[in-house]
């Protein structure tokens, strides 16, 4: 269970946010300091000052950073500081990246791009894994459709797909996968019965304020509620929330 | 929980998997008479024989019969035999068919089209309530995308959203959604988790003998099991599977 | 080239519309009487007074009559009035309607379901063939994608696709294809480059006071110019706009 | 008129193409130095050696060079060789790339992404211009729909959009957007008709034992009857070909 803020706005936002949401059951802190944005007058992230915040909120929390990285010249500045590298879906053919990350050697969890076919997905982890690097996380975000009530449509099949496939762990993101706050919680708890290893989710302490994602963050409150949820339809359906143990082993 | 195969194809077939389907736990019987095929040269359905076959697995087992109707100068015919008129997703903005089945009074199950938006959905459910008729249940199976691993997309986040929106329940059917028997249990599981108010299940004594779709229907141990799987997360969520309760109105 | 408003809505209008298409240079007057809406609240058409009016106007100007057929029930009296039946992109796939036209015998113009794969449309033609009647148009217009700036995605590779797989003529609508007037003179030239062997466009006095569609209709200048243009480009391409002798064989 | 080699393969395959498209009235030699390709295993470029490949060819015809830059690392080497760098589609929001090619200052052709919108497009567009370099390309290649009888769909209507909305000139790739051989002179043609400022098309001197894109090449006289057939189309449409132009002013 991965869970933070879109992205790393400040000391107190980051800090805050990683109690909270280890306190609600979370064992990942997730937060973006490099942001890749669709228009370059946005907010693009605090960079390595971002990176010291999400560094200093693990050293007080215990959980694992979790993190974007969008170049290949910052693969090393990122790996300083997080314990899994995170690949955008803007980023998943970025193939350059993929080999530095591969050749780096920390776990990777690798977004599917919006329009990326399963195939396209494996084969650009198997860019990672030729690199030499095996700690490869698949993760469903979304999909591009004519569906236009959710920002993506979010393929829960993915899921019992790619384990019949691969033995990598495959991860869904409900706040990029359906753009709606009140939509989050009850695809969360979908991605667990459809199987999914872990859940990457944003939450902020103040999602109207939020420089970024807003519409899709939980508060505190709305996450320790859907963690709940989550862990009583993982019993359901016979298994622990597999990420703990992922994350265990970082 | 509606299950059976997703054409009646003989007295045997259709009575094996009424029983079989009423001892896992279903409350409805599918079977398709009239079947709307993509070429004129595939099976087109037994029609009235086959109404009679429904209506006669009705009589041993109790379950409510959810057949198909697909033209406007059949609705009496079929509402003589059926409890719920299936609107299928080809014929969601015929609009005469629409009309004529809210006219008739029967329960609707109104599927969606492939690239029907929810807007589109609830103004064809309008159509059949207008008529006069309030009783419509709302039905995903599954949109068109550029996906080809799975034969449709299925959008669980259409769940959450028209429950928002609409007090009509919403049924998923994972068999059409997804197209491969070994991705359905998991789909369903994940649209109760998404809070389904039902399902609709292809199965058949022997899939791979099906005269249509027998790529994505269930054995009978296979539908069981899934019946289970369900049980268990509709309990996690805090539901009794709701289409039951529907069934137990009609 | 085949041409004309959305709706019929008065006498002046269709009247005004006919001598001006006419003038400019097509060959057919579409123009809807039966007109499937997606809301049952929107205006359903005229209905035969529409069909009399058509008929008058083609009495006048000698241009033939298409209009859309929306029901079984319907066939034998749009029949009595138009040249040629349209079958409607919501109802490609309702199959009796296409047995009843093809029983009928009137030339057909059957629009692409707005997520119809090309094969289930040959197919869905297949039904009007199988029938018994061989004169069949198929019309691109448009399929449904993430795309939201233009109304539909207008794909013309569907035409060289289908000229190499079927002798039916294949007319394009840039009218709901783009759903933009000021994109459609451009789309109506490309698809005649890309070999369409006729055109359906939506035209009206006052596009902005039209009860449906006003937004992609043409005035009777913008139509005009339209028509040299794709003229000029049909000779290009070493051809004559063959929609003429289609209409001319009618 | 851009054309040219999917990859650079030898000296000999690509004077031999230089020479035969700059016989047929192309103004630039495209041709992949740099391929990023789906998978890690297929081939990957001739990279360097490639570059200098292409710039012999420009010496000996005089045609400008137009290749993939696939990472910031590499703009400076790709520049040396280069008169346009091109951005693919996997890279279009590789934002770090674009403002590399942005402070490079030499033009840019920018692909679309396969599920980019319009404003996304636009958007990444201006990471570039935003860096200083106002000569930037525009380039519909088609995008990921449900469609799969041709590689991509390819939305010609996307030009007459971006000129109302953008003075950068707007080339289409008829060879990607449909992924066989057959349906590009057509498309092409479209998308002359549709107001296009340049096209690139892939040829190749024996397209059945090409390395990459065989499927989608033409021939030299495939492309020879192409270029005369565009030339008749945009004399019809009222224009030459712009990108003779654009190409001059290198």
């Amino acid at each position: 269970m991965i869970a933070g803020p879109c992205s790393v706005e400040s000391d107190e936002q980051t800090i805050a946010t990683a109690r909270a949401v280890k306190a609600a059951g979370a064992t990942a802190l997730r937060g973006g300091a490099f942001k890749p944005r669709t228009s370059p007058y946005s907010f693009q992230g605090l960079k390595e000052e971002g990176l010291k915040i999400l560094a200093a909120a693990r050293e007080e929390t215990g959980l694992a950073v979790v993190t974007e990285v969008v170049a290949e010249s910052d693969v090393a500045l990122v790996a300083r500081y997080a314990d899994v590298l995170q690949i955008g879906a803007r980023n998943m053919q970025n193939y350059r990246l993929l080999e530095a990350v591969g050749a780096e050697g920390k776990p990777v969890l690798l977004k599917r791009g919006p329009s990326a076919t399963l195939d396209e997905l494996l084969l650009a982890a198997e860019y990672v894994l030729n690199a030499g690097n095996p700690q490869v996380m698949l993760c469903e975000r979304g999909i591009r459709t004519f569906e236009s009530h959710t920002r993506y449509t979010l393929p829960l099949a993915t899921v019992p797909w790619l384990h019949e496939r691969t033995h990598l762990p495959v991860v869904v993101d409900p706040s990029h996968g359906t753009g709606h706050t009140n939509l989050v919680p009850r695809m969360a708890a979908a991605a667990i019965a459809a199987d999914a290893d872990g859940l990457i989710v944003e939450v902020h302490p103040d999602p109207e304020t939020a420089l970024s994602d807003g519409y899709q963050s939980l508060t505190f409150a709305q996450f320790a509620e859907l963690v709940q949820l989550c862990q009583r339809v993982a019993e359901a359906v016979g298994r622990k929330i597999r990420a703990n143990e992922t994350a265990m082993t970082l």
